[in-house]
């Protein structure tokens, strides 16, 4: 999956995902309406609402970029009736060609963990017969508790050639309250990196690992040392847009190659329409202002990793 | 709910909660039968038979224990039908009486961190409306990402008198990877165990806080430590049992009052009719042979404490 990735992005010239990350705040009137008059304001109407939310932005932008990333706590937070919008929204961008990196953030141990590894990227054994849960090709995890969480992800992935990528150093203001504290010289986050690289030595894809890394695009010096630790492994890149990133901010997170990183946008690309500089498209054509964003996106990106050559 | 949670061990005499993780290996074949005579070898046959089984085991212990954990990973793998499970078993235990710790380990950011919390504690707006997702009592957080991404969670708490469980020391081998990395003298968990004082003690209820701790009963020498830079957190203790913890190792995690921990066991009360201990009750019988595993753990764990005084 890793390989199909990579081909995406070369095929593109994107290495962009759309978070598709949605909070009713962002859908547009005319679609909660619809959703709304349909199945009342209950769950299963804001489960449509989303639905109907995504899929536009999907045909929107499918041809632009290689992959999306659902944020699962979004859906999560309407219970069964979002999770069921979210397995749409999975199922739908796969058949449009999308690599599909569901950010579930996940980590347990052992049986555990293995569970969370079935249900999101592997198969379910019912009796005699064999079943997807929910289907991703990529799924983040939560390092804290060691290998015994990060080995039954990796060896679904082996099996299933899917991927993950492991939280090192998040983009947040407070992740260096843990992250960045100091063992034997360095900072946590780099150890953590250190066993990125090594988790992902025994699945490999061809040029990369099946096992990469989530680093926040605005830490880009610390983002400069971890490519080094994990030179194999491939970057996601949140905190671009909304969070203040810049695209300047993100070509210490590549490779000589331009490959090794890929950069998310959530809210920046998905309700774009509510920004200023989109507000002509309007909210009935809030697809479209998507589809704007991401080509600002694409352009803005081009630019920081053209000037480093 | 910290009230409702040391009232329930008070009333029951038992610091006890049952960890509602299923595995179709653990469910008597008649249970499984049944349900695939009803629904085929599906996601929604596996859901039911998960269900079916863990009622027949709430119906059995709930009058001696305050509270059960079910695992949503183990939900989570069969995809929507198996979180339909989920959601039925914490509606049954709590109109049971029982308190539901989500043991769902979530960590993310700001408004995705919230999300989290309103899908499992909290209630989300739709419209003019509002419901509840999940609706359990407490959740199990990761804390590897800070502040960020636990006061979300906390804010839920108070407003709603729920409760969170942050992972500190984690049961499984490996937890050492990450968590015994020694920072300024000191091993990281006891960092993370200092910001779970603190950020109880935005969120006291009488004597204790909303902020509990996750520690492991394989790790009783830390869990002395951590008792007492915790003093006002409640500790869910896994590890007993299965996992090797005995009753003896128990008795550091609790304070003088003979409060502030509770233990969990999951596989050597929910399949006990697998062990050789508790083979006469039969599968039929399931139910029973958890409940006499339920006795057995107060005793065992009844006889430690006394032991200390």
């Amino acid at each position: 999956m890793i390989q199909k990735l990579i081909a995406g992005i070369e095929r593109t010239g994107a290495p962009v995902v759309v978070g598709l990350d949605p909070m009713l705040s962002y859908i547009p009137e005319h679609i909660k309406k619809k959703a709304y008059e349909e199945y009342g304001e209950t769950l299963k109407g804001a489960g449509e609402a989303i639905w109907q939310y995504n899929k536009g932005i999907i045909d929107a932008v499918y041809d632009l970029v290689p992959a999306v990333k659902p944020q699962i706590a979004m859906y999560e937070q309407f219970g069964i009736e979002g999770l069921i919008a979210f397995e749409k929204t999975v199922r739908y961008s796969k058949e449009k060609g999308l690599v599909v990196i569901g950010d579930v953030k996940r980590g347990d141990i052992g049986s555990t963990s293995q569970a969370y590894a079935t249900g999101h990227l592997g198969k379910v054994q019912v009796g005699s017969r064999e079943y997807t849960g929910f289907d991703e090709d990529f799924a983040t995890v939560n390092p804290y508790l060691g290998s015994d969480g990060i080995q039954p992800f990796i060896d679904v992935c082996k099996k299933e050639k899917k991927g993950i990528f492991v939280l090192v150093k998040t983009s947040n203001k407070s992740s260096g309250e843990f992250q960045d504290r100091v063992v034997e010289g360095r900072p946590l986050y780099e150890l953590v990196g250190e066993q990125v690289a090594k988790w992902g030595e025994s699945c490999m894809g061809e040029d990369y690992s099946y096992v990469g890394a989530v680093v926040g695009a605005t830490y880009p010096e610390m983002g400069r040392v971890l490519r080094r630790i994990m030179p194999k492994s491939y970057i996601l890149v949140p905190g671009y847009g909304a969070q203040g990133g810049k695209g300047e901010d993100l070509v210490p997170f590549f490779n000589e190659d331009g490959l090794g990183a890929i950069v998310n946008s959530s809210r920046g690309i998905i309700a774009a329409y509510q920004q200023e500089k989109y507000a002509r498209f309007g909210s009935m054509n809030y697809a479209d202002a998507s589809r704007a964003a991401v080509l600002d996106m694409k352009e803005d990106i081009a630019r920081a990793l053209s000037g480093r050559r």
